[in-house]
């Protein structure tokens, strides 16, 4: 990891490490976009062409059914099922608390306002099957839908020459889903956005993807005809702070579990102490030695970088610029400086909270901003699947108390239909 | 308004009904990402540039002086004083109960994990300017982003000639606004996303505005570089439900202060008395007469359409897959059917709740999601001006807890890293 001294930088040189690298949205919308159009135009069978074109899908029949989702629980492993099982119950506990509270309030006499909130109705999750399966990612998108009360849920993924894994139909089950295609890539997404006459479209799409697939989500979340979606996706990220006290170990398999994930990873350890960077990249030396993606792990620390600050504000400093996805405080008295975090995804307090515990079965979602998103979005949670509603109910004299103030304003705007709409009613 | 009788639509009819007018988001990306551009590589100079070419900008200095402030607060009618003021007091009122609540609850044994909120720090509002002046959009987005405690807030709107108009600055005002600046349209949107040396970028953008603005939007919020945006908008909306003891004059006067926003408004009416739509129409004819902006009234009700329901049901089915972004109940009992009420902006309970009212002063947001997206968005809201983030703190115990879990979840996913740094912690 290349090592900077916080201090000794530039102004430019700050802007430059804050820096994530550029996603080539161009490049890959020249693939996405006629795919979307296809299917836009032509529905199921355009996506299913695509299907059997990208993922080596094979036959016609994409929707997963009843019997697929029995033989995965009778035949799952017992062990992994109970893992499945523990994990959604943690995600289930801390999602519960989330269903956004309604209220009313009477803001003068006889203008009574209230808030609520209601599931958006029809969703789609994503659930990408590339390089690895990931059951983790149908919990994380499934429990807060299923929390939330939306009416529909779909889930695309794509299965390798038309079947998907036990682990991950589990856990479909395990959020209530019924209605899942084998699809993934580009033509997932656009055959969510765009329905056919026997799937109709849904209203938002959730998940990750390569970058096919985030170039999809924002093509059509700019369509007025497509759907919107949960949030911008790049690289997944962590940070790591550490102080003289960490253990080089800890951090090292910490910056290693971010690293396997892809080649594009992004990580970055900071740390008041060169000494403990020093060990930190030793133990990493040792530790990748043994870890089946090593090729991809080497290839994400080549780009990485180490900092060293003078002081742990300073780092908190940096990290807010940053913005991390993943945040972990490896130091002493960790829990003291939550309020000092204003942006990131996910904050692993303390020694003992690896970012793979959130990764999998703490309970927070794992679903997160990346690209320094965080600075405008949180994770998937409840109230990402639900959307706010108001109402007014005024009574004649709440009417009248307020018509003086709405009739000046109106005018001010010059917008005498809107004074009329008040003036005749309080008139009589 | 053209009449149709919902018994007596084919599906595909109902289906054309709720469709919304093409936006042409492709015709005015060609003048508009030319100006995104330029902006994005020069700055300010550019900004400016366009600000003069389009706005009638005179001069170099955009920014709204204390001077300026301190003027239109003297200078101010004390009336339309008062009128601001009391609007501001209401939506204080309502908004400050949209302060999303933190929690933190113990997953299991030894592991905490919660949830906590922060304002997004950088934040642009735009305020349009073009056919009237509008303080109370002004009211709609700083009283939110002051309550939610956004640190910077910027503002733009666009000066004639170089000047704002004493109301609105003075709403500015009132919502602690310093940062003002005098510039409208695509560049606006462009210096907000964009910044320049000496005005730093915005990592959110909020507020309506024409059809060069909304595409402006659009494109900088699919820019990784650009900022995120409030929502995607189209055209304002209204749909008005009556019944048999609806007062003809009110419902007409709604629909009429939806027509006079603009010649795209969408002006819905439906029904369960046919007799009632005749009234209602002759009604609006009468009304429309003496408005100023009966031309835009007349273009926007020449698109307008009634319907005939059996019952309200019926009604509320169809404005629930329309989406409306402002709903009126103007029927009896109508508090009774909130609940059935799904997807809207806003809603307006009982015959004494004239949309306009909720444009300036009962308290609720009148940034409203159109053109359907009240299915996946709600308005504007304190919590629209900040993200959350999720931490978890877990004990030894806590991590041995759950180590098995996340150890069988990782093997899996193929993650042996993500094994790793729970194994290295738990081993000892």
């Amino acid at each position: 990891m290349k090592t900077y001294f916080y201090q000794k930088l530039s102004n430019l040189e700050k802007q430059n490490l804050l820096k994530r690298p550029t996603i080539e949205v161009e490049k890959f919308s020249v693939i996405v976009k006629p795919i979307l159009l296809d299917i836009k135009q032509n529905g199921l069978s355009a996506a299913l062409k695509y299907a059997k074109q990208f993922d080596g899908f094979i036959g016609n029949e994409m929707r997963v059914t009843q019997q697929e989702f029995e033989e995965a629980e009778k035949k799952l492993d017992s062990k992994i099922k109970k893992a499945i099982i523990t994990a959604a119950e943690n995600i289930r506990k801390f999602h519960s608390k989330q269903i956004p509270r309604s209220y009313e309030i009477e803001t003068m006499e006889g203008i009574k306002c209230s808030r609520e909130f209601r599931a958006i109705e029809n969703v789609g999750l994503y659930i990408p099957g590339g390089s690895a399966v990931l059951p983790s990612t149908m919990l994380m998108l499934g429990i807060p839908a299923q929390l939330a009360g939306c009416k529909r849920v779909v889930v695309c993924s794509p299965g390798k020459k038309g079947k998907l894994n036990f682990p991950l139909l589990f856990a479909a089950r395990l959020c209530g889903i019924d209605e899942f295609y084998k699809i993934g890539g580009a033509q997932a997404i656009g055959l969510m956005a765009y329905g056919d006459i026997n799937i109709s479209k849904v209203d938002k799409i959730f998940g990750p993807g390569n970058q096919f697939v985030t170039t999809a989500k924002l093509i059509v979340s700019v369509d007025f005809d497509g759907s919107v979606i949960d949030m911008p996706a790049g690289p997944s990220e962590v940070l790591v702070i550490a102080d003289e006290n960490t253990n080089p170990e800890f951090a090292a398999a910490d910056l290693l579990s971010q690293a396997e994930h892809g080649a594009d990873s992004q990580v970055v350890l900071i740390s008041t102490s060169e000494n403990l960077i020093n060990q930190i990249n030793k133990a990493i030396n040792a530790q990748l030695e043994d870890l089946p993606r090593k090729e991809i792990a080497k290839k994400a620390l080549e780009k990485s970088f180490a900092l060293i600050v003078e002081n742990i504000d300073d780092a908190i400093c940096f990290s807010n610029s940053y913005a991390p996805e993943h945040l972990i405080l490896n130091i002493n008295n960790a829990e003291s400086y939550k309020s000092k975090i204003i942006n990131a995804g996910s904050v692993f307090v303390g020694q003992y909270s690896p970012e793979s515990v959130g990764d999998y079965a703490s309970g927070t979602n794992h679903s997160l901003p990346t690209y320094g998103y965080a600075k405008t979005y949180g994770g998937v949670s409840v109230d990402t699947f639900m959307k706010s509603m108001t109402f007014q109910k005024l009574s004649k004299a709440g009417l009248k108390n307020i018509s003086g103030t709405v009739e000046t304003l109106a005018e001010v705007e010059e917008l005498i239909a809107h004074k009329n709409a008040v003036r005749i009613r309080t008139a009589e």
